[in-house]
C-alpha cells in the first residue's frame, strides 16, 4: 500500500463536518501529513488548514490528493471528477476509501496510466498476504477489543501512540481499516481480506521489531458481534497481543445493527478475549479499560470511570477526553 | 453454485488412491451422483464404477465431469486438457476444486463460451453473500467443532446425515469446503469468502427451514488454530447451531502446521465453543463427541471412546468406524 505523503485533503462539497471525518482524522492524528485542504463551492467542512489550489499544494510538497469526504449515493460526480483528473495530471497520486473504487472509473484509470500516477483504493488489499504461521515475533503488541463495534478502538490506539511518543517510547499505530489506512498511509484493509489470509495479514502488518517497541494494532468488530466476530478473532490470533485494552461505549442499548443482541459485560469481554489471546500468546494480560464517554457529561463520565476502575481492578479512562496517560502507565509498568 | 448432477468422475492419471480422494468422497457419500469413472492410461485409482467414455457417460445421463483427482505441480497438463475440452464439446459442465482455476485456462474458457457450458471452480465464491444479520432462523442446525483442523468434522456431518436419513429424519449436509461442495454439488467455499461476509455466507447457506429439519454444517478449522480460527468463529456465529459435536484426533502431538502449539483438551474446546455459540443461540448444547480413531487399533479405539464418555458425560463414537447412531440418538433426544 504505502500512500506517498504529505497529502492535500480533498473536502469536495462536504455538506457538514461529519461527512469529512476521514480528513478530520488525518488532521487530528497526522497533522504533519496535511499541507492543505481543497474545497469546492458550498463546502461546509473546514479543517483549519490553508485552502490551496492543486498547483499551490504541489509546490508545497503534497504528493497525494486524499479524498477526505464521503460521497453521496456511491457515485463520483462530475464536479469531483474534474478535480481528480486534473490532480493526476498535476502529478498527484489519488487515495480513497470510498465504496466506489477509483480504479473502476474508466477515465481516472486511463489518466492514471497515461500519467504514471497511482490510484490507492484502500478498501481493496494490494498485497498477497501469507497464511498465518503463529511463530512468536520479537517486540510487543497491543490490541483494543470491544464489547461492540465502533466503540472507540481506533481512537484508543491513536491516543496511546501519541502519548507514548510524547514520552519517548517506541510505538507504531497499525491500521486495519480504511480510515486508519488513510490517516497513516499504510495498513491492512482487514474486512476485505479473504478468510484464509486474515490472521496472516496481521502477522504481516506487525512483523519482528525491537524488544521495547510497541505495535498498537487497530481493533475491528467484537468477539460478541455475530456479523464480524471472525475478523476480531483473526486480529487476536494474528496479532499475538502482549496486552489488551477493553473498550466500551456504556450508553449503547444493543449491539450495533443487531437489535436482538445485548452487549456483554466488561467482565465477559475480559474473560473471552483473554482466553482467546492466550492461545497465541500465553503471557497476554489485560492492561486497562478505554471508555467512550462522548454521550455523557463530564461528571457522569468521571463517576463511571471510577466505578469501572473499582469493579475491574484496572485503570480506566476516556483517552480522547481525559488523556491516555493511565493506559500508557500500565503498559510501561508491564 | 449448484453443479448439475449426476457426474462422470475424472480420475486422470492418479498415481494412487489418495490422489483421487475427492472422487472417493463422492463415491462414498453421493453414490447416486456417480454414473461412472473416466481414467487415463496409468491411472492407479479405481472407484469400482463402470469405466466410461464421454459419449457413454452422456448417454447414461451424466451432466458434469468432476475432476476427482489432485493435479501435480498446480498445472493442468495437455493430456488432461484434451479430455476436458472434449467434455465441454460433448455437453458436459466441468467442476473442479483445483488451485489452478478452470476459468484461468484460456482454451477451456473459450470452449466453454462457445459451447455454452459452465466451468464450476468451487474454490471461488459465485455468490454475493450478505453481511450477517444475526436474526434467529427456523429449523435446527448442528456444527462439528474440532480441537484442530482436519480431525474429521466433514465425515462426522456426512455420517450423521446418512444415519438420520436412514431413520427418516429430515437432515441436509451443508458443505463449506471444496471437497464437500464437489461431493454434494453445492455450498460455500468459506475459506475464500471475504472477511466481512463470512458469517453472512453461512446464514445464506442455512436459511429458514421446517421446525424438525436439521442442517448439518460442515466445520472448518478450529477456534484454537491461530491460522484459521476466525473462519471457525464465523461458522459458529453465522450457523447459530442448536447442537455442537466436539471432534478430535487423539494421537496428534501438535496443532496441524503449527509445531509450537499443543492441542486443547476436549473440556477446553467444549467451554470455549459453547460460550461462543451461545452468543448467537443461547439454547445451544453440546450433543456428543466424534473421535477420529483411524490411527488406533480397534481395541484401543473402544477403550479411548469409553474413557471419553466417562470423562465428558457425553456420547462418544468414531462415526465412520462405528456408526453415528449414538450422536443421532443424542440429537433425537434434544
Amino acid at each position: 500500500m504505502s500512500i506517498p505523503t504529505p497529502y492535500l485533503l480533498f473536502l469536495g462539497d462536504a455538506p457538514d463536518a461529519l461527512a469529512a471525518k476521514v480528513a478530520q482524522g488525518i488532521r487530528d492524528w497526522r497533522p504533519e501529513y496535511a499541507v492543505g485542504q481543497f474545497r469546492l463551492p458550498g463546502c461546509q467542512a473546514d479543517m483549519g488548514l490553508p485552502d490551496m489550489s492543486l498547483t499551490q499544494a504541489r509546490a508545497a510538497g503534497a504528493r497525494t490528493l486524499v479524498i477526505g469526504v464521503a460521497n453521496r449515493g456511491g457515485v463520483i460526480g462530475t464536479h469531483w471528477k474534474k478535480v481528480l483528473v486534473q490532480a493526476l495530471e498535476e502529478g498527484f497520486d489519488l487515495a480513497s476509501g470510498l465504496h466506489t473504487l477509483l480504479r473502476d472509473e474508466e477515465d481516472l484509470a486511463a489518466v492514471a496510466r497515461a500519467t504514471g500516477r497511482r490510484l490507492h483504493d484502500v478498501r481493496v488489499p494490494s498485497v498477497r498476504y501469507p497464511i498465518a504461521d503463529g511463530v512468536k515475533r520479537r517486540g510487543r503488541r497491543l490490541l483494543a477489543v470491544g464489547t461492540d463495534c465502533s466503540v472507540g478502538k481506533m481512537y484508543t490506539a491513536l491516543c496511546m501512540e501519541r502519548e507514548m511518543r510524547a514520552r519517548g517510547m517506541s510505538a507504531t499505530f497499525r491500521a486495519t481499516g480504511q480510515t486508519g489506512i488513510l490517516i497513516t498511509g499504510d495498513g491492512v484493509p482487514l474486512d476485505a481480506v479473504i478468510a484464509d489470509f486474515m490472521a496472516g495479514s496481521i502477522e504481516w502488518l506487525t512483523p519482528d521489531n525491537d524488544a521495547d517497541h510497541w505495535d498498537l494494532i487497530e481493533g475491528q468488530g467484537s468477539l460478541f458481534h455475530v456479523s464480524y466476530s471472525g475478523v476480531t478473532l483473526a486480529l487476536i490470533h494474528g496479532g499475538q497481543p502482549d496486552a489488551l485494552i477493553l473498550s466500551e461505549e456504556p450508553t449503547r442499548t444493543h449491539m450495533r445493527g443487531l437489535p436482538g443482541y445485548s452487549l456483554p459485560s466488561l467482565e465477559a469481554l475480559r474473560d473471552m478475549a483473554l482466553a482467546m489471546a492466550r492461545i497465541a500468546n500465553p503471557a497476554c494480560v489485560v492492561a486497562g479499560v478505554s471508555v467512550n464517554t462522548k454521550a455523557m457529561d463530564e461528571s457522569s463520565a468521571r463517576t463511571h470511570l471510577a466505578a469501572v476502575e473499582d469493579r475491574m481492578g484496572l485503570p480506566a479512562t476516556d483517552p480522547y477526553r481525559f488523556g491516555a496517560g493511565k493506559l500508557v502507565d500500565a503498559l510501561a509498568a508491564l
